[in-house]
């Protein structure tokens, strides 16, 4: 009845397979680790879309390709791709490489399981239930509860979501038809994640209230009053306030302790966003900037960016004690989480999640946290505000540098095709474009920051 | 003012962290695909949460590890994590290992970049378009929309979010209290993630509606027909029905040209959860289980189940060509998303997520697709077929196998802790506990079934 289907013989060759495994990860060290990291090389070989897809030859066809295109085909992968381990790169609140970081990350990929239940995940369930505990209390909690979400803007929606379930628990089964209006409070400077959050949650971007920054970009306490204000005259219910530690664009911090005050006087969960800024906890010289972040009832933060876990590495933690996570988003699949299992089943906790299959993102954190340890970690924290404190003086010692920025977009974009280095630069409400500088790779040096500077004034000189 | 903060070295030593990697290399190699594909080797070494615990030592200190000690974490990781490459995995729809898929991620981690700016992505966001590209002609659509989800899960959910955005745009902006009560439909046989979508989404899980199933798992039409008359005598409107290509238990696909009628007759968005079956397009001798998936609005499909692409995989795909996916999601954040870059800001993608960061999850699809073809993933999809095939014929022949499943604890713990395979188990309506046996993987073939079928009577010999 099979035809040509061959049961009694595996279809790879297991050997091959290995061969090619290992061939591409020496292709991978040579051209990502090594050429990638090295300043004189380029961060980025610009090409045109239409020039790269002719470069790639992306078409999926009928047979395969031989051992040796295919191995061509991992090192134009890399050599196209942006080499965000590169010095210069300096585009996005994640940069460099942690070699332990990645070693985890390649175990997790090659050990492909899922994060839901101790039998197929024992390891990993301990040791993201180890990792959170130890977040937690850097948050300064002793119980609390958590999960690893796949980026910051899911961690956002999982509060968000835990928050109206704790605020009307009926939404779960009728939905929102049967509760009254609410709204969302966050500033002019949270992130966007906010928005989309309460438009999938089916609250609605119109019932995000956005508070106003002040000139540092943190959250105007009072104008969080009079936004509550406002809402209740609209009859929506004030239930979510999230304040962010670390804006996405200037990095500011959102006073907490007043927010808190605010939340409490007015019954509502608050949220600290700190996507970016969580991070400091790890420093003593530098954590008051989060001072107040325990009277929250969630924080986000993701290691991914500050720590450089590498993506994705996003937690949500709780400060509730009542397995409010589980009770909001459980599902009870009985093919999954069945209850007559031999061990404890308080360890699958896949339900907590609203996804079903979960990769597994505690393991990189949890190894380069063993191989440098808390100290190293805050090390790298403060190395990263001192960078950044150098790179304003010396920035404030030339005369043209403000006025570079007119020209954002053609600087950006002779930047590129140059491949020195990788900076975003954005508009800012009442401001012209400017760059937003991010140091967190712990193998920056002064150096690095005066070439940025020369780099600039180099790329924009005619202008 | 930086104290012992070191600026002018950086704080990690490459060769250091390279050599590390590749030692770590070795021991992933030696410890998960040496021995984790031996069948002589067990595939869990099962422990007790406390004694693993012990084990591991997982706490995280104040000061890192050597070298040395590290390597031996690497070790206990993969010792006591469960090797889901052993070719006697069948324990959850995903087993096996892909070489050139393993490569694919490799690289994907290595390279460490977001997926939502040509700027920072340029290979993957042409690749991802292509990939997306081909999976819909395989739909039968020759245009439309798509994108890589974390998740089968998050593929729903997608789907029913478009879905609402499309019946409902005002739901963007104002939230479900600007619109009538909604009704989902989808069978007793339908994926949990339909139910944790409606939560999530603020549409409530009373509003979902279950349709009956035949003794296959296949959905009722009838009773299709009759639950939308039942919601809208309830005032809620029909909007969104759930078709599954593959049921998660049972493998049964719903009959989708006689839900697309039904859909069509009454307004509705039809999609079509293949996150299991989806793969049976690749198949010419299956894909009249899938006949008429073409008529479908969406379609969610995992690659990492039947394909072996690896955690996670799985698109959703769309027949619209209005951008509706973009404008469901977007907001429009000025400091990514700028509008006077110097290239087409189309490719751009990532504002059609909800999530900001997105991991690359295209390329070990493509790169798995190259090295076999079209026609190496064809097979792979006909081997599974027939290994099922095989397996039931002779379960057949054997009398005793039904009687098994009344001990299906008690087996299944006595299996894990052998360690010679692992399968998974449920109860069903009206029927005991039974196992879920999956067998996906290309490097099976009939003796491991016969093993398969072997160790339960020798397992269960006893009961
Ligand atoms: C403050 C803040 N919150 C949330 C996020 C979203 O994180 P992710 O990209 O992991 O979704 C970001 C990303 O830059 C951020 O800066
Ligand atoms: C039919 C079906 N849909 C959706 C899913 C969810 O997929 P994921 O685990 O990737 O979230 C599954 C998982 O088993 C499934 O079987």
């Amino acid at each position: 009845m099979n035809g040509h289907v061959h049961l009694e013989e595996s279809d790879m060759y297991e050997s091959d397979g290995k061969l090619f495994l290992t061939e591409a990860f020496n292709v991978i060290m040579e051209e990502i680790l090594h050429k990638g990291t090295d300043s004189e090389e380029k961060v980025c070989e610009w090409k045109d879309p239409d020039q790269l897809r002719a470069l790639l030859d992306l078409d999926l066809r009928e047979h395969g390709e031989s051992h040796k295109q295919l191995l061509q085909r991992v090192r134009d992968v890399a050599r196209y791709s942006v080499k965000t381990c590169h010095p210069r790169f300096f585009n996005q609140l994640f940069a460099g490489v942690d070699y332990h970081a990645l070693t985890g990350r390649l175990l997790t990929e090659t050990l492909n399981t899922s994060q839901y239940t101790y039998e197929v995940a024992p390891v990993f369930v301990l040791m993201e239930e180890e990792v959170l505990c130890k977040l937690r209390s850097l948050v300064g909690w002793s119980e609390g509860d958590g999960i690893f979400c796949p980026g910051g803007s899911m961690s956002n929606m999982y509060a968000m979501n835990v928050a109206r379930y704790w605020a009307f628990p009926q939404v779960k089964t009728q939905g929102l038809w049967a509760t009254p209006r609410m709204a969302i409070f966050t500033s002019q400077q949270g992130h966007y994640s906010m928005k989309k959050a309460a438009a999938f949650l089916g609250i609605g971007t119109d019932n995000v209230f956005i508070v106003q920054v002040d000139e540092s970009g943190s959250m105007r306490p009072e104008d969080l009053e009079a936004k509550i204000v406002q809402a209740k005259s609209q009859d929506a219910v004030p239930f979510f306030v999230n304040a962010t530690a670390g804006t996405t664009v200037q990095g500011a911090f959102d006073p907490l302790n007043r927010i808190a005050d605010i939340s409490e006087r007015n019954g509502m969960w608050m949220h600290v966003d700190a996507a970016w800024g969580g991070s400091v906890l790890f420093s003593k010289k530098h954590k008051h900037l989060v001072a107040g972040i325990e009277r929250a009832n969630s924080v986000t933060w993701n290691p991914h960016k500050m720590l450089l876990a590498g993506l994705q590495c996003s937690v949500v933690l709780f400060r509730d004690t009542t397995n409010l996570l589980m009770h909001c988003h459980s599902a009870k699949a009985t093919y999954l989480f069945q209850q007559d299992k031999f061990y404890d089943t308080s360890l699958d906790t896949g339900d907590k999640s609203i996804q079903c299959g979960r990769k597994v993102d505690c393991l990189k954190l949890w190894l380069m946290w063993k191989a440098i340890g808390t100290h190293g970690l805050s090390e790298r924290v403060e190395k990263a505000f001192a960078l950044a404190r150098y790179l304003v003086e010396e920035m404030e010692k030339r005369d043209n540098f403000k006025l570079v920025c007119k020209v954002a977009p053609v600087i950006k974009e002779r930047m590129i095709k140059r491949g020195t280095m990788m900076v975003g630069y954005q508009p800012m409400d009442g401001h012209v474009n400017f760059f937003r500088m991010v140091v967190v790779s712990p193998q920056l040096t002064t150096k690095d920051m005066d070439f940025f500077l020369d780099e600039i004034e180099d790329l924009g000189k005619d202008l």
